[in-house]
């Protein structure tokens, strides 16, 4: 079933949602956590809870069934035990509601032919009466400019990232992460079993939402691959489609049918949809993080030549290191930028050129901007990368107040420059280090400025943006930023 | 110049120390730096500046120069400019000192050919008067049972863990993230330029110190590479030696002359040099560390059967591909397991197997602590993984106190049963997370128990350790715990 894009919108913009599934003792996961989690998020539509027991939940007054309802909810999100759902579809059928969204789980991931036939029963239903369904076994939409986040980041932040997934625990997190930094996600789907709408469907909705600038999936196994494989590779020439593909080992596959009911496909067909599709591939949820921060606050072409400024000879040696075996370059600057180094950096303890190694970067922005100023003008490099240590007591710096917020508005008014990168590292078991060093990134992040946990990293997500962008596949591609 | 050991010891545990180059303004690195920090961190040895133009410094009596002191000090610290630390040898020569660490840069590593020649004379007078000289260029000793730590945490924290490196930065960065974990350093040393002693001789006196159990070396360049390579093949037999080694890309190489006067060394000789001698390589201080935390806090052999415990489906899934791609199983559990965990673990939304999926175990201690007991016994696995997520939001999860010291209490107790490994995921923007995971990170292994901050990061320090244990090379190896 793939049906008109504009067929969904509902179920990202509802004007009201009935909650089938309410209890008064069971506040986890079910329908009174959505029910609590929505009003929590603002959502101001209207919220219907079906509970023929009760006259109100969490202080909203209940109805007994849909039929009872005074009017015809947009979506219908159904909390109740499996067995009980095919009768909620026929009834949804019957008054005219269209979109639902199954919570449930028990259908065709319990392996059981029970389980089987009841999730068969729910696609015949959806088919023979024209239902749109999201699940069931999932979490479903996402969406905070409509306040509907019963889940994620609450109340989440409007975003450029669309996210298609079939594990809740992982859209959940994705969704989290990209709010905590400021970067925000437009709509996200946990879409689990996917017996009725499926990959291909969201991917066409996502694909058409002009507020959607990069799309992120987690999949686990198809019905249609053929499907998914022919719209992935339209898609990624306008938008790029950042896939983490679980179930590549055997023990993940034969998991991925207790979990969502799928077959995982074959590992040398998904290494050839990567291939012909142009979609990018990541394998953790930091991976998937970091690249989503380099193509959404990345220009569409970022070059390779690499000029890296930190503090430290070793950093600088292992730095470079790090760029040159991802694939960049860190070239030679120009020998008038050569020239104003040797005379701004002293001979010891420094090195003048590049990688540049100069502790006084992080603890004089003034000194840091003049050499950013170098870096602008050099046709040598095309983006710059700073490693920018947190000062501590180990290095001998003075005790001097954070100067993030100056040098965020000094590259604020140079953001039609080059692009510059920050790598700002915080590990261990130091609690305030940790703090501050997700502080900062995310001040950064928010301010549009790429910031990632370690240099590594960071060239692991320019990795993936600067292959994208190379890719014969994509050459026609459109800027998507 | 490959000394005796034991003749390192006053580097290590100096009686006392004088500061050659104190002044009163330059409070940043150099000597008065260095001899704050020293009573900073509680150091009880006698501290004497030595300063001819000043009485006092920071409150000590100083000095107008070493021949003047009332007692030969077991360590002299010269922080003068390059020119003037040749005479500084000279008079250690003349009076009778011999242990020496050189501060001041401004050597080999310029790339002059006056850099060359001070750095040959410091070489030769050593030489000729026998003395012994930790850099020039470098940040010198630290030993943590000594108080003697001018950097890195301060007062820092004794541990197994010893570190060679010819990087401070890095090596100070090491020093702090083992100490906030609470693994903690037995010694470490900047070694610079290593114009006198070099690697062999600090490894040498590492394989010999009964405390240290895992050495950590981070290496620019050589000058005799067949003598680190002798002595790595023979340490690796008795103890762990883990290497980052700098400089393997163009760029990189061309770094070290700059950084510590040092050739790189080609590519394909250090490939062979890891295959030879059964040393760990890593690439960056996140993989230096998390390798450290699994060679300190895990037996000497883990096996390859690991039993996954997390909570969601698709985790499960992803979690198990990543085991299976770093080369460890994911084996079906005994029948006797099986039966219990499907009494114990709802079918519908959970996963009763391995992996176990079951949201349960994030916020029920007594439940994990069930399904950890049977991990125990079943003779199918040989360690345990547990994906330990932070509660939060938007789980749906009730908002219970952290359980992690009850978890704490609980694994101590079965500390001789089968390894038990965390892995706690806190990325992205969300300092109030941040902090948390890194505390809940630095409690578990403070009390002996692995934790990682992803399972990826996990797996490959697991594997790290696992091919250390099967190399044939090291068959006669000892249990180095």
């Amino acid at each position: 079933m793939v049906v008109e894009p504009e067929a969904l919108d509902p179920f990202f913009h509802p004007k009201s949602i009935a909650i089938v599934g309410v209890s008064r003792t069971n506040l986890e996961l079910g329908g009174t956590s959505f029910l609590n989690r929505l009003r929590q998020a603002g959502y101001c539509g209207a919220l219907y809870p079906i509970n023929p027991k009760m006259d109100t939940v969490s202080g909203i007054r209940a109805y007994p069934d849909l039929t009872s309802l005074p009017e015809l909810p947009d979506l219908v999100m159904v909390c109740l035990a499996a067995g009980r759902v095919p009768s909620v579809l026929d009834e949804c059928a019957r008054i005219g509601v269209r979109h639902i969204h199954i919570l449930t789980s028990g259908f065709r991931e319990l392996g059981t032919e029970e389980g089987e036939a009841l999730e068969n029963r729910i696609a015949s239903i959806a088919r023979e009466k024209g239902l749109l369904v999201i699940g069931p076994n999932c979490m479903g939409p996402y969406c905070p400019s409509s306040h509907l986040t019963p889940w994620g980041a609450i109340p989440g932040l409007p975003g450029p990232i669309g996210i298609i997934s079939q594990s809740g625990t992982i859209t959940q997190r994705l969704a989290e992460l990209m709010c905590s930094l400021g970067i925000g996600v437009e709509k996200a789907v946990s879409i689990g079993n996917a017996a009725v709408l499926s990959n291909p469907d969201y991917l066409a909705y996502m694909a058409r939402d002009k507020k959607i600038k990069v799309i992120a999936m987690y999949v686990e196994g198809l019905r249609d691959g053929k499907s998914l494989f022919d719209l992935t590779r339209k898609v990624t020439q306008i938008k790029p489609v950042i896939i983490w593909k679980g179930g590549e080992s055997d023990v993940g596959a034969s998991t991925i049918s207790s979990h969502t009911g799928k077959m995982a496909g074959q590992r040398h067909i998904w290494e050839a949809f990567f291939r012909q599709t142009g979609a990018v591939q990541v394998q953790s949820v930091e991976e998937w993080m970091d690249a989503l921060v380099a193509f959404c606050l990345l220009p569409s072409a970022i070059g390779k030549e690499v000029f890296l400024i930190g503090g430290g000879g070793g950093s600088s040696v292992v730095n470079s290191d790090s760029f040159i075996r991802g694939g960049f370059n860190v070239p030679r600057l120009s020998d008038a930028t050569m020239e104003r180094l040797c005379q701004i950096i002293p001979a010891a303890g420094s090195i003048a050129g590049n990688p540049l190694d100069q502790f006084r970067t992080f603890q004089d922005t003034a000194h840091l901007t003049e050499i950013l100023e170098l870096g602008f003008r050099d046709p040598a490099c095309s983006m710059i990368v700073v490693d920018r240590l947190i000062p501590r007591i180990a290095y001998h710096l003075p005790d001097l107040p954070d100067s993030t917020p100056e040098l965020i508005a000094y590259l604020t008014r140079k953001q039609q420059e080059k692009p510059v990168i920050m790598a700002v590292e915080s590990e261990g078991g130091d609690e305030d280090l940790a703090a501050e060093g997700a502080a900062i990134r995310g001040r950064f992040c928010k301010a549009g400025i790429p910031a990632f946990p370690s240099i590594n990293r960071a060239v692991r997500a320019l990795r993936h943006l600067s292959r994208y962008q190379e890719k014969p596949l994509n050459l026609e591609r459109r800027n998507f930023k």
